[in-house]
Parts: structure tokens; C-alpha cells; sequence
């Protein structure tokens, strides 16, 4: 095995924001299309999204949601039906004028203005507005509620400032609308969708998120509650993974979302919509990625065990490659995570160390590299992606059985899953700082020069309009904003670090994505 | 069980085209959006579909394709690098000319004009062009081919008259896109993905097709080759239900996609491309329908059986629910067509010959009726879709114990799932016309006034340019197309009908969608 230590271009400590770009194009997640904001996601980067599409969807379903597909284009009066909706998404939807294209004057083809569209259709940002129509044809009565419904699909919002994942003017999500009787069931489906999205992503995605209510001022255009999952990168700053949101009678009296209650009379439903997307990946890079490239939590790897047969070009060759077929066949007949283990075996050409060095920084859970000696031995070198290096130039194989292997390699990806857990959740912990209560200690905090200085808890009296209008300005002038109100914080005992009334929760300030 | 028969609106012998907007409506599989020629496609027909997705994707997975994900949004000039293929599409393709909208002068939204494109963007009619681009960046050498990419997504053409399924503005599709060293590696990736096409459609649609080579005027824009799976619907017509495309190297040089050889040298890429998409669904009701509605093939119906507890709404509900249930996990338990079996217990309220309409019209393979007696005696009674009626005017239900309900689910559901594609295949075959070896003949065939006149196969001489004009213009004086020409015809032995030239091959020609 070879000594030399690969690295990646650029260390997280050096440069964070150079080092996520080193890492998405390094471990082959995703490019630059060409298309302004658009990216194109490679075939590992697009497996994980495909884990995550299946594991969530599972979710999805196990609720009694059911999926349904949208029209990609909404007409504009769709959207303008909702003022607060159609203000928040105005300045950056792709707008379809044009049908047809045909040649134009200077050559080439241009627009056919004889093909110009009666009314514009905007490219979906979201669907609250097509699929409220649809309700408003498919609900007519108490009994079809609660309607639950979701898509998975493309969605474009026309960003200036993109980065892979994170913020892209197309990315892909799952998005999921439904409609209740009352305010008390959408209440219900708003907090339940949020507590989804908690458990898959410290379950699956191994990436611990705080659960809680987005202040007034970063509400979704049009809802009455939002309510977020933040996680914390390896920066200190937050990543909004996902949102749940309250949308109260306001978009259903905008597509006419009307149904007969239970006394015979007509009210309008109370709705609900809850999405996630490709950004959950970037979170996954920014909390997973060490200095050598991603680690991606068994859970979601797209192979979960590599085998690579360090071939030698000669005629022991092919018992090697038997010998690793072997090793394959019992490997996937493992169950791990409560799915059959996803393994592949690697023979394509190549030097061994510069194999192993595209499956270390992809991120790739387990390593086995497998060489003439240890087929004699009946042995297999053993690597785990989380534990590559042991403060040593060389790294951290073990060497078991090969039966020792089969046996154990369930045991060790659940292992590696909550390792990465664990290690996500301490540092999260250690970076969040709670007991500041003045503005002045907490812009003191914030200016020591801190390259990483995380989260900080601090209790407020919930103001609203311009009194909060004020408090983001402030806190915009330390580069900070309100992520949420924590679910689960400990009660108020004290006063607000910015109006100095009675405190009546804790928020979470922090830098963010 | 009631006696009363339901029906639907229309049968498919007094108005074909009418009968399946039926069916489509009746089964709630989708309708109409209310954007221009876009459908939204409901739970039970995107519940195909993703039954479709799973099954075709695993199979693209086993050939060794990995999938990707590429933007939506193609800049107009990538569209201009290959003339056939931009000149093909033009006429139909939906143009993203902003990227802001604004406050209009005379209220309302509009394009904002301080926010026009500088390049005008096409959506996506399909992606050769963009995924040209990418793998321009990624083939360097021989050592990078066969290069082989999938991607799930959604595209628009903007036709003029649209059909749910069958032709829609915006629809669902896979598109598998590969990169070869030569023609041949390229030309066996074309049938590789044909015959996988074939198959699929077979195996798992129960939809008898037959896979050939598209003549030349129908081929894909820009293709040298163009193949086709066609299959026969109730009507007689045919369906072009996925295409596989041997692109030659002109995509290849209009993206710059260049290798170094095996001897050093620069050469391009022989490209292929090939698709299926929610058409399929439009063929499986054509194929499948019947006068009660739809007959979901089991290998993709999202429930391929249903538990109907007869409810009475009294105090006896309970211990029937719990005997339900109790069948419900053991039906779950058993493994049919590869998967564990997909059942559903449906207790929502409502008369239980209502609801067991709804699930005969939508087409789910077996409907399990189970009341009070059927509990007490330790039976159940049995209903198999495609064989609802036994010429009586009551559903043809058999009575199993529960124990033989349980133990022969798995072979019932083979069952219906042979029987469905042998039923199609014997209409098919018995629709199918040989022999007729003169245009006057032709003629006379098509124009008996037959409702149903099905396929025509002939033999002709392979005329190209403008004989085949010639030719196609005949064709379409009879409202018939050339469908393609099948893999697996015997040689030609005669002369050509349109010609009179020796034959060379035969073909079928038919009246189609």
C-alpha cells in the first residue's frame, strides 16, 4: 500500500468556501453546465440525490401522501392572484414569452415574434399556485380532506449569486401541498412534515439540525408560520436544509380551495406545503467533507464498500479478480441499515494508490483493497473512509479475515453512520454558545475575529413589524441573522438582548448560507 | 355483492378516441391542468409511472449506465451547432426570454425589459445538445469510452393538438446518451437499448411490440439511424412507444466531443441517444382497457391487490377491520414477479359496490372482497381483473379459503400478467395483414371501411430522397404511415408494391398516433 498521502487542492482551514468548490469538483458531485446558475450532477453526486429521493419518499408515502406530477409552467395570473406570494418570487422567475423560434434578420434564429405567447407562463419556483388550482377542482367536501400531495421535480429560481447545490437557478426537490379542515390538522401536517425532515436528516443524512420557527421577517411569501431545520456547517454558519410551512386560508382563497364542512356550510382549507432539495447535498459536503474529500454517510452512498483488486497486469491477474468477484457476491448479500449492501467491485484500469484516492475523496464508506498476498492470507485491507488516517503518513488499514469482513461489515457501516453523527453533532454542540445577553457582549462575540464562531442563543421578546425590522438591522450589521426558534429550547427566564422587555423564547443567531 | 354493472361512459367500439379520454378521466389517472397542453398527472397514473421508472431504470442501471442530471434551460446557440437536429425542433419549442417580471403600465405583471436575456433560452425538447457539451469536457481518450449516461427529466415541445399521455406539451421521460470509439460500439448500444426497450415493454407492460428500423424520413432529427419499439392498440393503430437513435458523429463534431485513439490520433465520438417516456402509459390504457375502464398490468400497478372490507357501519366493523388487517400482512408477506406483493386495505367509507367500482375502472389486478360470512366461513371472495365477467351480469368472483387466497397470490398475479400480454399479442397477430403485394391492393384494403383495419405488412425496395417522397405521399393519401422495419421479418421475396422494384426487405404500414 502506498505511503504517499493524497490531498485535496485546498484545506477547509485555509479557505472553506474554496475548499466546498475543491470538493464538489474533486469527488465528481457536480460542474459548471455552461447555462448560467445551472449545474450539471454527475453520476456520484446524482446517486446520492437518487438515495435521498428514495429514502425520503419512503417517508413520504409511510404519511399518506401520494405523489403527483404538476405542470412545469404556471400562466401569471396564477401567481398573481397571491400579492405577498407573487412579490416574494417576482424579481427572479425565468419567464416563457415565445413558442417557436424561426430565422432571423442578421441570421440565426431568434424568438418568432408571430409565436408570442397571449400571456406569459413563468417557470414553476415553486407550486403552491398550480397545484392550489387543482385542489380547488379535486376537494369539495370535508370527506376528501385532508388531501395530501407531493411532487418531485425541477424548479427555477433566477439567482445572481449561485454555488453548486447550494444555490442554483435550476435544482431539484420534493415539494409537498396539502389541505385540512381547520387550522389545528395543517397546524398538524406543517409540524409533522418539519419533524420528518429532523429525523432524516440526523438519521439518514447523519447531519444534526436544530427544528424551529423562522421569525416573521424570513416567512415564506404568503405564509402565516415557517418553520426550518438549520444545520451547522463546519464553518460555524447555518444552512436552512429544509422548511415547513403554515399557509393558512390565504392561498386557498386565491385558487378557490372551497369545501363543504361537516354543518353543511362552505369554508375554504387551511394548506400547507414542505420542501427539500439538491441543497441538502451541499449541507452534506459542508458537514461531512474532511480535508481529503467527502465522507458520505453510509446510509446514502450510492456503494456503501468498494473492493479494489490491486491488479498487476499479469497472470495472477485473474485469480485476484475471481477472488474479489467471491468477496462481492457475499458482501451483497449482506443487509446493513435494513437494505442489502450496495458494493462495487472496481476493475477498471488504473495505478491502486490512484484508485484509492478516487474512492477516498468521493467518500466512498469502506475501502477493501485487496492485493496477491492477501488472497494467500485469506485476509482483506480494510479501510474506513471516517478513520482514513491514524496520525500517520500511512492509512489506517485493518487487516481481518475475509470471513471476518462479511461478518462484520454490517456492524461497521452502522458504525461509520453514527460515527459521522456523533462527530457532526459534538462539533455542532461545542460551536454554540448560549448566556450573552446584551447586544454589546454579543457584537463583542462576533468581532473577536472568530474564523469559526458558530451559533449563539439568545432569548428575545418576539418583536414584530418595525420593531423587528430594527433587530435584523442590527444583527445585519454584525452579518448575522435569526435562524429559528428552537422547538425544543429550555423556557425564557430572562430579557431581550435587543428591546430589554421580558424575554419570551430563545432564538438562534448566527452567520448563514 | 351487487348485481348492478357499471359502466363506462363510452365503449371503446362506438368512439375509440373518446373511450380513452374516458378512461383516462374515469381512472383518475390525469387531467387536464389548465396550462395549454399540459396535464397534471394524478396518484394512480404517476403511481405507474413510477412503477415504470423503477423497473426501466434498474435495467439502464445493469447495462452499465449511471445517471446524471443536466439543466433544463439549453442556450439557443447549442441548439444552432447541428442544422437538422435545430431545424427539426424549432417550430416547437418554448423560449425563456426574461428573467425578472415587473409591474405593467397598465397593472398587473409583466417581462420586465431591463431583465431580457442576452441569448434567449430553448427549454429542453430533448438534451443532445447539452449533453454534448458535457461530455466534450469529460471524453479525453479512448480509456473514457464507451461513455454511457441516463438522465429521469422533464421536456417540452409545444404541439399544436395534445392527447393526455399520448402527446402532451410538457411530458416525463428517460434519455439514455452514450459516447463509442466507432460505429459499431455506437450501432450495438443502439439495439442494445432497442431490445432493452422491447422487453420492457413486454415483460413488464404485457404490451406486445415489434422493433425495427424507423425509414428515413422519420428519423430522429440529426440521426443516421433511427429505431423504433411499435405496438399495436385496440383500434388497430400504431403506437411509437420508445425510440433508440444511432447519431453517426455529426452531434459529436457539433459539440467538439473528441478522443484520442488507440493510436494517438484525434477522433470524434460516435454518439447514440435513446428515449421512452409517460407515453407508455397512453399505450398501456390502449392495450389494456376495457369497457370497465383500465386492467393495470401487475408487474407496474402501484396496488396489485385490494382489500375491500364490506362495512356496515355497525359494531361487527371492528373484528372484520382486524381480519382484513390480518390478511393484509399476509399478503404482504408474499413475493410475486420478483417483489414483495403491493396491497392495499381500503376502509374509507362509502357502499362497497361503489368502491369496488372505483378499483375495477382503475384497473387493480385483484379486488378481495371480504364480509361478514366470507370472515365467519374463512373465505374470501376473489376477483380477477382481466376476468371481471363470465358473460353474466355479475363479477365473476371465485371463493378460496384464505389460506389458498395467500398461498396462490403470487401465481394469480403471473397470471394475469401473461394473460394480459397474450390476449394483446394473440389481437395483435390476429390484425395483421400479409400478402398484399400491390399499391391497388393497399388501396382497397384500407379503404373496405374497416373500423379495426390493424397493420399491413409489405415488402418494398428501400427507396430513398425524393422516391420516398413519392412514396410517403401515397402513404398519406391513405391516412397510413411506414412504421418501421421489423428486426426479425423474414427476407423479402418479391417486389416492391410501390416501386416494383425487387424488394429487399418488408415493413409494416398503418394508420397511427
Amino acid at each position: 500500500m502506498s505511503a504517499i498521502r493524497h490531498a485535496l487542492s485546498v484545506k477547509r482551514a485555509d479557505d472553506f468556501a474554496q475548499w466546498y468548490q475543491a470538493v464538489v469538483s474533486q469527488a465528481d458531485m457536480a460542474e459548471e453546465s455552461g447555462v448560467r446558475g445551472c449545474m450539471v450532477i454527475k453520476p456520484w453526486g446524482y446517486g446520492i440525490w437518487e438515495r435521498i429521493q428514495r429514502l425520503m419518499d419512503d417517508r413520504i408515502k409511510a404519511a399518506g401522501v401520494q405523489n403527483c406530477y404538476f405542470p412545469l409552467f404556471i400562466p401569471l395570473s396564477y401567481f398573481a392572484k397571491e400579492a405577498e406570494h407573487v412579490e416574494g418570487f417576482a424579481k427572479e422567475m425565468a419567464v416563457v414569452t415565445h413558442h417557436r423560434l424561426v430565422a432571423g434578420d442578421k441570421g440565426g434564429l431568434v424568438p418568432d415574434p408571430e409565436a408570442k405567447l397571449e400571456e406569459p407562463l413563468v417557470v414553476r419556483p415553486t407550486s403552491e399556485t398550480v397545484i392550489g388550482a387543482a385542489m380547488a377542482r379535486w376537494v369539495q367536501s370535508w370527506r376528501d380532506l385532508p388531501m395530501l400531495t407531493n411532487q418531485w421535480a425541477n424548479v427555477v429560481r433566477w439567482e445572481m449569486r449561485t454555488r453548486m447545490f447550494l444555490r442554483t437557478s435550476e435544482f431539484l426537490w420534493q415539494e409537498g401541498h396539502t389541505a385540512h379542515e381547520d387550522r389545528d390538522g395543517a397546524m398538524e401536517e406543517t409540524l409533522r412534515a418539519l419533524e420528518m425532515y429532523r429525523s432524516f436528516s440526523e438519521d439518514v443524512l447523519a447531519m444534526p439540525v436544530v427544528a424551529g420557527e423562522k421569525p416573521e421577517n424570513e416567512r415564506f411569501p404568503g405564509a402565516e408560520a415557517t418553520y426550518s431545520i438549520e444545520a451547522m456547517m463546519q464553518d460555524g454558519k447555518a444552512l436552512q436544509a429544509g422548511t415547513s410551512h403554515y399557509l393558512g386560508t390565504s392561498f386557498a382563497e386565491a385558487a378557490g380551495i372551497q369545501y363543504q364542512d361537516r354543518e353543511g356550510g362552505q369554508r375554504h382549507a387551511h394548506t400547507t406545503s414542505w420542501g427539500v432539495s439538491t441543497r441538502l447535498i451541499g449541507g452534506v459536503i459542508m458537514t461531512h467533507g474532511d480535508d481529503d474529500g467527502l465522507r458520505v454517510p453510509p446510509a446514502i452512498a450510492p456503494f456503501q464498500v468498494v473492493i479494489l483488486p490491486m491488479l498487476r497486469d499479469d497472470a495472477g491477474d485473474e485469480a485476484l479478480i475471481a477472488y474479489c468477484r467471491e468477496l462481492h457476491t457475499q458482501i451483497a448479500g449482506q443487509t446493513a441499515l435494513g437494505e442489502p449492501v450496495r458494493v462495487l467491485l472496481d476493475t477498471k484500469p488504473g495505478k491502486a494508490a490512484a484508485k484509492r484516492w478516487d474512492w477516498v475523496r468521493k467518500g466512498a464508506p469502506v475501502i477493501l483493497e485487496i492485493g496477491g498476498r492477501d488472497m494467500e492470507n485469506g485476509k482483506v485491507s480494510q479501510l474506513r473512509r471516517d478513520r482514513l488516517w491514524n496520525d500517520a503518513a500511512k492509512p489506517d488499514f485493518s487487516a481481518p479475515s475475509r470471513e471476518e469482513c462479511v461478518a462484520g461489515i454490517a456492524g461497521l457501516l452502522q458504525d461509520i453512520q453514527q460515527n459521522l453523527f456523533q462527530e457532526a453533532r459534538d462539533r455542532r454542540d461545542a460551536n454554540i454558545t448560549r448566556g450573552i445577553d446584551t447586544l454589546d457582549a454579543l457584537t463583542d462575540f462576533f468581532a473577536e475575529g472568530k474564523v469559526f464562531p458558530g451559533w449563539v442563543e439568545v432569548q428575545w421578546s418576539r418583536p414584530t413589524g418595525e420593531a423587528l425590522d430594527k433587530v435584523v438591522e442590527q444583527l445585519k450589521a454584525l452579518k448575522l441573522t435569526i435562524r429559528n426558534v428552537p422547538m425544543d429550547a429550555t423556557a425564557a427566564d430572562g430579557t431581550c438582548i435587543f428591546t430589554g422587555a421580558p424575554a419570551v423564547e430563545r432564538i438562534f443567531v448566527a452567520r448563514a448560507y
